[in-house]
């Protein structure tokens, strides 16, 4: 097998205030020196080169005052969305914020109340219920079925879940840590209830350039009739890895709802850093497009090897990854509970990796596996798997 | 006169998205090419070699994940506020928001609600009374004295103006737009006009390392009787001129005061970006604190040639810089309207600068000149003010 340089070398993160390196011991007691993060949601690879060469350049010049003239980055922006996804955003609809959680904080912040409920689909990324607690909102979980290894919406229970108290949903898509790429009839049936009970629709969209072979993301804006209560959440963070940078987009074309947005972002004095807008103009270009497509190559690779040696063992059942580079593997077939097949994940073959409850209602029996990693580690964790579980065999 | 490299070559700023010499042309009509910048509170200048080390280190690692770890970057903190400042923080009592205007805007969030009123002693920095509006509350303009050339406070005139729908009073410490350092005396007095209305105080203290020969900053920390309802903000952007990281830090040792901005923090979503970490971790440093050393000279050298130029304009007073390298200069000796004394600096002397009613009420007769620039553009800047208001002569 030929190596790939830009994905194959392992690049030692210890030490340099990685979370997901360097936190792994204090959080979980696995040693970095000897264990395997899989946990927090970033990549072990570098971005590609002409990220890194912006940054140079700026670091040459040497100057890091104010930032001024986005033009070059809305431009980027808009291109990036038309030429990957068929998406056309006015640049006068683009907020950067500092990140998605603060994006997703400064919507629950601008069009809800507290006391409100916000709908989630669970289980789903965890960051979403601990804003919406924090800000005295009420999560409203509304809980997928998990049809053999794909979530599915059920759209008529959760209009009987609806108390008239709801006045957000916030939808993952691609959805984290379930790997699904929604269809259009499934995004027609969010926009419907959306439309049905009167909320506010937030399309977190932060995954949508990781896409497996075949798959085809639908950007929510791009569903009839429901942009007038649509905000769309996109970022560089998560397809180029500079999750450090701390820079995300909210993007909203309703003239009403851009107001309030507007508003919010004045009286929270929230401006973008220099660092996320050159990475990001960089980023969302043809040399960045052709990164992100060997990219999406490569965790694909990861994907089958690890899905192979997961299924392999038994009653251990890998979600098919639709998108995203984090596998949701089902340990209720073990019919160990959660303290016996956590522990042997985490002290036998030393992996560190996310807790299912976290992510809500319906991941108790759910480890999240981050994939992105050098496939030698792929490889590692899946032979420690299979030892650290051998005795189903 | 020797060349100092850290300070005097002229780094050409146009076309690097810079807000001070790329929107000059846009905001005011003034030519980058033969205009001069002196408005945007940003210098010309690098930081220190160790801010560039770190980010070059950053660099060369090349992964920009998520940040972990953050206990070199707060004991870097204590280690300056206690060596530089005389004052011990509490590592736990920092919050690293998105720069000051944010940490601003968290303060006025966390502690008071829509219609209070939050008192400022105008002028004051414009970005005060922009959040408070934004965010639904009331300014209060206590308006101090000019007393030839150095603000006062007039505590009993203040007492009169309450209403008791005051919550909040914010301090600028040292003083922009007026270069004020505070006395112990003025301090305490400002404390206990906070107590007395039962008041939050909240201390903006971004300029307190840029001092002049002989000033002695003390931080409000330091007085007594105040912790209780104490909010501190300091920040490296400022200092080192890395103001494009978005990063400062409130800093809150009451308990439950910190609780509540912990809360609110949460709610907000806000973590810091990883730049802004790193370079404040090596800003923080024996070596950032020789660089600041001479940075301060070099300031100092360049307001006595300004102040010694605007000085010799009849009806031009400039007034004394104890700290910052904001220059306030006073036009009401003139007897021009502002139409005529601003059109003067920026259409015949091609000098953009802020302008003077944005602080508030009492800046309504001035101009805010920043003068850190390297000194062949102060020479200009002089030179250009004599020719443009020559007929005063």
């Amino acid at each position: 097998m030929s190596i790939d340089p830009r994905f194959d070398p392992i690049i030692d993160r210890r030490g340099t205030h990685c979370a997901k390196w360097d936190k792994m011991e204090p959080v979980y007691g696995v040693s970095p020196d000897d264990g395997l993060a899989m946990w927090v949601a970033d990549m072990d690879f570098r971005p590609p080169q002409c990220v890194i060469d912006a940054l140079q350049a700026q670091l040459d010049h040497g100057v890091f005052g104010y930032f001024g003239d986005d033009s070059a980055y809305l431009s980027a922006i808009q291109w990036w969305m038309r030429e990957r996804h068929g998406w056309d955003v006015d640049p006068a609809a683009v907020f950067t914020t500092h990140g998605l959680v603060n994006g997703t904080a400064m919507c629950v912040d601008a069009f809800t109340q507290p006391g409100d409920g916000v709908v989630l689909f669970t289980p789903v990324y965890h960051a979403f219920a601990r804003v919406i607690t924090a800000a005295g909102r009420e999560v409203v979980e509304c809980r997928m079925e998990n049809d053999n290894g794909r979530y599915q919406m059920d759209f008529a229970a959760y209009d009987a879940q609806m108390t008239g108290r709801e006045k957000m949903v916030i939808l993952c898509s691609p959805h984290n840590p379930g790997g699904r790429v929604w269809t259009r009839a499934e995004l027609e049936g969010v926009a419907e209830f959306a439309r049905k009970h009167d909320l506010i629709l937030v399309s977190d969209e932060i995954h949508h350039d990781l896409l497996m072979p075949g798959a085809k993301h639908i950007p929510m804006a791009l569903i009839d009739g429901i942009e007038d209560r649509l905000v769309m959440m996109t970022a560089t963070t998560k397809t180029f890895n500079i999750a450090g940078s701390h820079s995300g987009n909210v993007i909203i074309h309703d003239p009403k709802l851009r107001a309030t947005f507007a508003g919010r972002m004045a009286a929270m004095g929230l401006s973008p850093n220099s660092f996320g807008l050159f990475m990001a103009t960089a980023a969302y270009s043809p040399e960045g497009a052709d990164w992100v497509d060997g990219l999406c190559q490569y965790l694909d690779g990861n994907r089958q090897i690890f899905d192979a040696g997961i299924n392999a063992i038994p009653g251990l059942k890998s979600m098919p990854l639709e998108a995203t580079y984090l596998s949701w593997v089902d340990f209720s077939g073990t019919g160990m509970d959660k303290a016996e097949f956590t522990g042997r994940v985490e002290k036998t073959a030393r992996i560190a990796v996310n807790h299912g409850p976290t992510f809500g209602t319906g991941g108790e029996d759910f480890l999240r596996f981050n994939i992105a990693t050098p496939r030698a580690r792929i490889e590692e964790a899946v032979a420690r798997m299979a030892d650290a579980f051998k005795d189903l065999q």
